[in-house]
């Protein structure tokens, strides 16, 4: 069992590089093996589809995420909105680093898959959703604690203020420079207040 | 000369709608020159490439988005920042009216080809450049106009708006709901003012 879990995993990993940096379409089972280095016929002991590997990916990076933004928020600390900001503006120096390439996995496959595959949209919406709920559960906790206004809607503001920032990711992908990330993290106080 | 053009647009827009629904990578030449219902070979009269075609692609729907943003905001009148909140409305509006799909074609083009293809990364930073800058020009006026806060940047607010708005677009597509869409129209007011 766990020697079976452990190929998964390698699968998933190897196979998941390529589908952020090639998307869901511009990747075939043959280059996921290929990357693994195993025969084609193993992946489907693991996987039942591309796209039941494409739903396990996903839900792998969105563990990751869940981790690092822990992590992450405890090294910030502070009050709610300080470690929210500090998250962003650590988020982005990640992103910064891999030369504004990739962008969110998330933000890529909703983007190139909502329209054609309804499992797949699926699974980018559930994730989407927790991280959205995450970033209105420290909103609300900013709004207890006085730093936002008491008659803000924290659930309204997250959802805003995720969209922006997968905006914003997206755009630097494009532009390849820090502006987006600067006009985010320069009108963000402006919304939390 | 005008029937070379004639012919020219119609293998732009048979394409354009393919590309808009399957992205760049899942649109070939052959499905272009069959959805215009045109040899394959005349394709190459008019494009050098299907690069060349995509990047002419993506000026003819700036071309078209510019024209149509123009009308919005000319029916909608009013104070500068009244023409900005309308603009989005009536936008958003014409996205609901297609169910949530296909989202903007220029920010699914920079998600897919950005980090694989200059030309097209090139092209549509430059289109969302522009668009930034009318965004840009139009908040430049609600500030003389004392709409807008007086030590606000226009130019910087116009970037956040702008990819806020794309980030919007995209979770629409996820959520196929006017949740995103609420949320930012109801989170606009507080970044203008």
């Amino acid at each position: 069992m766990r020697k079976r879990e452990a190929k998964k995993e390698q699968i998933l990993w190897a196979g998941l590089d390529l589908m952020k940096a090639h998307g869901y379409n511009g990747t075939s089972v043959k280059d996921i093996v290929d990357a693994a280095g195993v025969p084609k016929g193993s992946f489907y002991n693991y996987f039942d589809s591309k796209e039941a590997f494409a739903t396990d990916a996903l839900e792998a990076v969105a563990a990751e995420d869940e981790r690092m933004t822990r992590e992450m928020m405890a090294s910030v600390g502070g009050s709610p909105l300080t470690q929210l900001r500090g998250y962003f503006a650590l988020a982005a120096d990640r992103f910064c680093d891999c030369d504004f390439r990739q962008g969110c996995f998330f933000g890529n496959m909703a983007q190139e898959m909502s329209d054609s595959n309804e499992v797949i949209r699926d699974a980018v919406g559930r994730i989407m959703r927790r991280k959205t709920a995450s970033i209105g559960q420290l909103l609300e906790a900013a709004r207890e604690a006085g730093e936002i206004r008491a008659d803000a809607d924290p659930m309204q503001l997250a959802e805003f203020v995720f969209n922006a920032w997968e905006g914003t990711l997206m755009r630097m992908k494009a532009s390849r420079n820090r502006e987006p990330l600067q006009a985010f993290l320069q009108t963000l106080p402006q919304i939390l207040h």
